[in-house]
């Protein structure tokens, strides 16, 4: 949908990074005055809701730059150029936890926060969890540990904000309404 | 929590924006190595989950620049520095659909993509809506129309991805987990 479009009269591209780029558009508005827009530009990124046999949630901990801080989170990464969201997922939930799996099943799509990045995650779910015998190297720069949960501890990490960010308190929402069913 | 903790060796500047900051941290990993984080500074946010009388949700369609189209949203906007996010949620519904409340439950609160961005989003419910009198003016660069929606049809939008975003999404399944109960 086009509603409300605006048309881009100049783009002024600010950095070019590995994560993320930065541009800021000039923008006419349906009023025909001018404004600017910041926006950051991302590849995309996948996340996985693993449960193990015993019905338990595997989360990974790990340190947040941005917030100097660590969260419990779901297995998540982000896009390579070109690839598959469902093969990426499998990579991620094999590189951040040991398990691979034989079946994915798509949940749900959404954009992180729109107002200032197009950044669109895509989140999974498997209960066909199979143990790696070699577990597959990650990033050489990422440090996580596994963290295994019932759902009720799960929304008990919600309460106190040890799981906290916007895929994980989805996910964890998600299997409880699911469970309430 | 600090578990894996990355101390800042250096800090560069990127850029000074009106919505976003961004900079580079040099950092120390867990394994004594040095990488860079790239950090966009957010000022947070805050959404409300409008329910009307006759049990509709007021949502608010708007174009989003860095994905050039428009998404059917909550209403929401940015922390003004040093906001109480409760007062900044009136303030947006008041903006934004013409709509004020005397009473706001605090929902969740998460961090939208705690991987390259600190934006922290709060989210709150009201089903005690009065119809302003005279509608606040938003911000001049802000085009918005109301649109208001059945839980039912607020589902088809997200299976349309009419409906695509963190925040929305997530008043979704929250209120289907509502109704579930």
């Amino acid at each position: 949908m086009k509603k409300f479009e605006e048309k881009t009269v100049k783009t002024e591209e600010i950095f070019n990074g590995k994560i993320v780029q930065l541009q800021i558009d000039e923008v006419q508005l349906p009023n025909g005055k001018t404004s600017k827009r910041e926006i950051i530009k991302h590849p995309g990124a996948v996340a996985v809701i693993p449960i193990t046999k015993d019905n338990k949630i595997v989360f990974v901990e790990q340190y947040r730059k941005p917030l100097e801080k660590s969260l419990v989170e779901i297995p998540a990464g982000k896009l390579e150029r070109g690839e598959n969201p469902l093969v990426a997922a499998v990579r991620e939930l094999e590189e951040e936890t040991g398990y691979t799996t034989n079946s994915l099943s798509f949940v749900t799509s959404f954009y992180s926060s729109p107002g200032f990045a197009n950044e669109l995650l895509h989140i999974y779910i498997t209960d066909d969890l199979v143990k790696l015998d070699e577990p597959q190297p990650g990033d050489d720069d990422e440090f996580v540990e596994i963290v295994e949960l019932t759902l009720d501890e799960a929304k008990q990490y919600v309460e106190e904000e040890r799981i906290h960010d916007a895929k994980t308190n989805y996910a964890v929402l998600y299997l409880h309404a699911l469970e309430g069913r």
